[in-house]
C-alpha cells in the first residue's frame, strides 16, 4: 500500500490553507484542489492564498495546483477533504472517477445534510471508500493560531492506529503536535456537536449571562455529549480528552468562532434570519443542530441543549425562554 | 436534631456577604462572625458590607454580628465557614468552647496548610465534629455574580444527602438553584485543585499562548484531577459535573480570578515574590499546589500540570520551560 503517497488537499479556506502548510513541512509535494481558477492564478502569483492565511508564504514549486476535481483526485493517494460541510456535497458530487482504491482523510467538521451522514460514512456509500482507509483529523484548533505558529494540537482518528500515526507524521512538526485515536464517528459527532453548543453559549453570551452560567452551560454539554455520542456509537471513550471537550472548549470560549458570533447576535435580539444574512457565510452549527436533531429522533437521547439550539433557531422560540428552559435542567 | 437551626457565617469577605444574602432569602435571621469591630460599625451604620459587594443592602435588623468567634459559636447550630484558607487556622483555632455538636459547613475551597488537612478533615480531628455533620458548599460561583443576581449554581456535599438538602434549601433562591452530591472530600480537593490550574491557565495566558494550548491545558487538567481524586479517595464520581469541570471551567477562563492573575503576572515576566506582593491578598492556589504536591509525594499520581506549577512557584525554575514540559504530557 502507497499511503498516505500523494496528498491532494482539497478545498481553498483557512483550515485547508493551515493544513496544507503543515504538510508541505513534510512532504515533498502536494495536490491543491480549488473552485476557483482566479484564486489559484492570484495564489501562484502571490506565493500565498489572496484569501485567508495571506500572511502564511508558500513554496508553490512544491503545489500542483487544480481547479479540476476529478483531475486532483486522480493523482492523489490520499484526499484531505477540507471545505465547508453545507458545501461538501456540492464539490464531492462532482467526482465522476473511481477513487474506491483512495485513502480519505475528513477535517470538515460536520455531518452531510438531507441524509444526516457523516463525512466518513457519505465516502463509503457513495463512492465505496473503504471504512478501513478513512480517517478523521480533529481537535482543538484554530486556523490562524496554527498560521501564527502557535503551539496547536490534532487528533487524528483511524480504525487502523497504524495509518492514523502514520497521516499524523505528516502533520506534526515544532508547533504541531499529534495525537493518534480509533473513535473515528465519536470524534466526527463530537467536531458536529461542538459547533451547536457554541452557537449555546454565544446565545448566553448575548443574553449577558455571566460567567457562571456559561461554565455550567460547557459542563452540562460535554455530557450531553457524551450519552449522545455513547448511544449512537457505543465504545469506551474519555470524553475529557483534547479532541473532545478541549475542541468544546475552544469554540465555546472563543471570540473567533463563527457559531459563537451567530448565537451571540441572536442572543443580542437579531432574528435568526437577520443572522444568517449578517454573516458571510452560515455558521455550521445552524445546520448541525437540524441533523443531529433528526439523528436523534432514532435515539431520543435527552439533549435539553441542542433541543433549546433547535426550538431557538427552527421554531422561534424566544431565546431567554429556551435557554431558560433548558438551565432547568442543568446539574 | 436542629438542623441547620442558626446559621453562623463565619467571615467577612465577599463570598461570605454572597452567602449571607443568600442566607437571608429563606432564613429569619443569621449570626455574623467578623474579626474587625470597625467593620462591624460600618456595617450597621451603612447597612452593608463597606469592603466587599457594598452595592448589596442587608435588612440589618436580622443579622446578630459578633467580631467574638466563641460567642458566634455558641450561639449557632450550624457553622458556616467562609474564610480563605490561609487565615483558616488563624480564625477556627481561637474556638476554645466545646463546639462538638455543631454542624459545620464549609465554603472555604481550600486546604489547611502545615497538615495539608481537608477543612472537613480539621475540624473533625480538632473540635471532635462528627463527619456526618460536616458539609461542604462550592461550585462554579463568583460572589460578584450572585451579587448582580445572576442565575448561577452551587453544589452542597455532605454525607448524609438529607442534611445536604436541608442546608441547600436555605441558600435556593430565584437566581441560585443548588445540587446536592455526597462526594464531600472529592468536592474539597477539586475546589483546591482547580486553583492550582487556574494559576497554570494564568501563566499561559501571560506567556501569550493561544485558545488551543488553553484547551489542551484544561482538557487535560481536568483528568488530572481525576485520577488525584481517585487515587485519594477512591469512589465513582462524573468529572464532568459542574462542581469538578464548572468550578475548574470559571477559574481557568475568567479574568476576574485571583489566581489567574498571579499566574498571569508570572508569565509576564514578574518574579514569584513580585508577584505576591503586588497582590493584596496571596492567591489561595499559591498554597494548595505545596499542600497537593506535598500530598501527593505518598500517592505518586502522575500530575504533570501540578509539578509545573510547583517547579515554577517553589523551584525557580522557568515559566516557559515547565509549561513546555508539561506540554509534553498533553493527550
Amino acid at each position: 500500500m502507497n499511503f498516505p503517497g500523494t496528498i491532494a488537499v482539497m478545498g481553498g479556506g483557512s483550515w485547508a490553507t493551515a493544513l496544507a502548510k503543515l504538510l508541505l513541512e513534510n512532504c515533498e509535494s502536494i495536490i491543491w484542489y480549488m473552485r476557483r481558477d482566479d484564486r489559484i492564478a492570484d495564489f501562484k502569483r502571490l506565493r500565498r492564498n489572496p484569501a485567508y492565511l495571506s500572511d502564511v508564504i508558500f513554496d508553490i514549486e512544491r503545489i500542483e495546483f487544480s481547479s479540476d476535481i476529478n483531475e486532483a483526485c486522480r493523482n492523489a493517494d490520499t484526499l484531505l477533504l477540507v471545505m465547508p460541510s453545507p458545501y461538501f456535497k456540492a464539490h464531492v458530487d462532482k467526482i465522476t472517477i473511481d477513487i474506491s482504491d483512495k485513502y480519505v482523510a475528513s477535517a470538515v467538521k460536520g455531518i452531510v445534510p438531507d441524509g444526516n451522514q457523516l463525512i466518513s460514512t457519505y465516502m463509503q456509500r457513495r463512492f465505496g471508500v473503504l471504512p478501513e482507509r478513512t480517517l478523521v483529523v480533529s481537535g482543538p484548533c484554530h486556523a490562524e493560531e496554527v498560521a501564527l505558529g502557535r503551539q496547536s494540537y490534532l487528533t487524528v482518528g483511524g480504525h487502523d492506529l497504524f495509518m492514523a500515526e502514520k497521516f499524523a507524521s505528516c502533520l506534526s512538526g515544532k508547533t504541531l503536535k499529534t495525537i493518534t485515536s480509533s473513535d473515528v464517528d465519536g470524534i466526527e459527532y463530537a467536531a458536529v456537536l461542538k459547533n451547536v453548543y457554541s452557537i449555546a453559549a454565544g446565545i448566553v453570551h448575548g443574553l449577558k449571562n455571566g460567567d457562571n452560567f456559561l461554565a455550567m452551560l460547557v459542563s452540562n454539554a460535554i455530557r450531553e455529549m457524551e450519552r449522545f455520542i455513547y448511544t449512537v456509537y457505543p465504545r469506551p471513550r474519555q470524553i475529557c480528552d483534547s479532541v473532545y471537550l478541549g475542541d468544546l472548549l475552544v469554540t465555546s470560549y472563543s471570540r473567533f468562532s463563527r457559531n459563537h458570533n451567530f448565537g451571540s447576535m441572536i442572543g443580542r435580539g437579531y432574528s435568526v434570519k437577520a443572522a444568517r444574512m449578517e454573516m458571510e457565510q452560515t455558521a455550521e452549527g445552524y445546520y448541525g443542530t437540524k441533523c443531529i436533531h433528526e439523528i436523534n429522533e432514532r435515539y431520543d437521547v435527552p439533549m435539553p441543549i441542542l433541543d433549546g439550539v433547535f426550538d431557538i433557531l427552527y421554531r422561534g422560540i424566544n431565546p431567554s425562554k429556551a435557554i431558560a428552559k433548558m438551565s432547568d435542567t442543568f446539574i
